[in-house]
């Protein structure tokens, strides 16, 4: 008796690690675009969900960027039922054409996938990310220079969403597509050759980092560096999340007083000289960051400068006046505290927080008008 | 009046700010090559060493790997004499053919401006790598899966070594030379298509990551990405510092008795099991890899998998035997203490730590012979 072909059983071990967890009876859904990666999760999916006493079913999202998106879409959802998932459900999203192609067609799945998970009753939304897909999710972030915070990729588990095949190549699922006789659909949109564009004519930038840097990568190190990329977004993951949730408990330990932050209801404007200047670095330095980012300072406007600033006030205080920061306020120090403030209104220069995916800006709150 | 040229005003601060807590009177030495950087490097200390009250000499490293090596050394030196810098020293040096030219290359260099130093009783060596060099760096190890710790790069201070210009773009410097009047020599081992080449014929790793997976990389964001890299370093170096020590400082405090590990004189064969289970994950892992590793385990075979296993011991012990970890060692829980001991002989497969620099490989001591 031979056993299924390894790549189909490294899926299917995948997806049942990834739901384990999960209470029998509850739905989950994948998210299938017809590509070999979300059409091998499906598969998987499939497989494993009723043995854990699951009920699996798909969502397929059609983008409308191609002329063929609604054919594309209506035959992975074909694909998903004769897999045996149920419920299917197609929808079809606008792509704002505003910023990147890439980020707003990211922004509205999501939109898509959450409404479908909310009309089900889901638990989870399973996603098709690799390896590969981490890899060139690290190395833009890292290219765009979005700090230690963007170098842990991709999340396994991000609320509702999962993803059971970061641990699998791209090669894997094609070939555990072609065991299992599942013809998948070939993105053009995936190519640096492809139709879709930026607006000066290249290549999109996921599609130019997949198809050019990271062969080109290859070759100068005479060895692939997918893996290499992926194991380092896994080993910062851990030291991010701890220093994030320090430097919030310190932030949340440093608040002094009931005053509040002008125009931001319920946020701290006094904190503790003491208990920050008493913490190490990489904490302390995390927490004057979010005070000063829930207060209104724009993510992507927040330089190393500012909070340099800051921790001046705090450990070298000569007698500064204060430290300006955008979003129009300003830190002060009054005797052992540090006070927040609006400065007098005037126009203020935004740089575009290029580092954020489209739709995920909430963060950056506009500036104070003048 | 007018000032020097920008980005000599540049160079001349960078060094000034590298070099002012150094005691009056002391010896600094340029490393100088004759390329641009180190020529523009050695013309700012030139400059700047007299006004804090420093002297200042340059070693000149005769790799001796193309046939012009020593005329473009001894044409570097005159250049350094004629900036004013006294001594300078021209050292020739064999550099290995086994394992990387660019490696060997380097550790031969370090050990000539070692000695050297030493000779001359200097406190400090000055490197001319740049921003540019910097980015190069972290996305070489970045790829080749080093993990935090490489992440962080180059270190502007690291025991007797400065780079003074980690903060500027090669062009500037070039810029600088130009506007010196200096002629700099341009290393054919600095290019994809020069002579050097690996034993597959393929370029040099970093000389392709310059001049071929940066500006793809470019290309593909639609913006430079060598201030980003850079930037990104700067940020992990003080959280990896930070948990490094706070990795240390948890081993230290956990030792338990006076055994030691079999080989390793007054390394501890007995850890607590509270103390470190109550410890923050990522603290707690590098402790546990720092016990390990100079216990003996090869740094670059110790894979998260054995560290994961000896965090079972710790937090999921259901009566485990014990957990194998390379270089012949095994970890074992008794009671509320972890053991360290010497598996019984048998060959053990040793991989080559690639991520780490020739030379630097001390820590990967030899795994028990069979």
């Amino acid at each position: 008796m031979s056993g299924p072909h390894p790549d189909v059983a490294r899926t299917r071990l995948a997806v049942r690690t990834a739901l384990a967890d999960l209470a029998p009876g509850s739905l989950v859904l994948v998210a299938c675009s017809g590509g070999a990666d979300s059409l091998a999760l499906a598969a998987a999916t499939a497989f494993v969900a009723p043995r854990l006493h699951l009920r699996a079913g798909a969502v397929v999202v059609d983008h409308a960027l191609l002329p063929a998106s609604a054919s594309i879409a209506a035959r992975a959802a074909q694909q998903c039922r004769d897999l045996g998932l149920d419920p299917v459900e197609v929808r079809q999203v606008a792509v704002a054409d505003t910023g990147g192609v890439e980020g707003a067609a990211r922004a509205a799945r999501r939109g898509a996938l959450e409404a479908v998970r909310e009309e089900t009753g889901a638990v989870a939304v399973l996603l098709g990310h690799t390896m590969d897909d981490q890899a060139e999710t690290v190395l833009l972030r890292l290219a765009r220079g979005s700090g230690a915070r963007s170098l842990v990729g991709m999340e396994p588990v991000a609320d509702i969403i999962r993803r059971p095949l970061l641990g699998l190549r791209r090669a894997q699922l094609r070939a555990a597509c072609r065991a299992l006789d599942l013809e998948w659909w070939e993105d053009p949109g995936n190519a640096a050759d492809g139709p879709l564009r930026r607006a000066d004519g290249e290549p999109l930038p996921r599609a130019a980092v997949r198809d050019v840097v990271l062969p080109a990568l290859t070759r100068a190190l005479g060895a692939d560096p997918v893996p290499a990329l992926a194991r380092t977004a896994d080993q910062l993951r851990e030291d991010v999340w701890y220093l994030e949730d320090e430097g919030w408990a310190l932030l949340a330990r440093s608040v002094v007083g009931t005053a509040e932050v002008p125009g931001r209801p319920g946020w701290p404007a006094a904190v503790d000289v003491a208990g920050l200047a008493a913490a190490p670095g990489p904490i302390r330095r995390r927490a004057v960051r979010y005070w000063l980012v829930e207060a209104g300072a724009p993510a992507g406007s927040l330089a190393a400068r500012h909070v340099d600033g800051v921790d001046d006030l705090l450990l070298r205080w000569r007698g500064q006046v204060g430290v300006d920061v955008p979003g129009g306020l300003r830190v002060r120090r009054e005797g052992e505290r540090l006070l927040l403030e609006r400065t007098p209104a005037r126009p203020v220069h935004r740089e575009a927080p290029h580092d954020e995916p489209a739709g995920d800006g909430a963060a950056d709150a506009p500036a104070d008008p003048a």
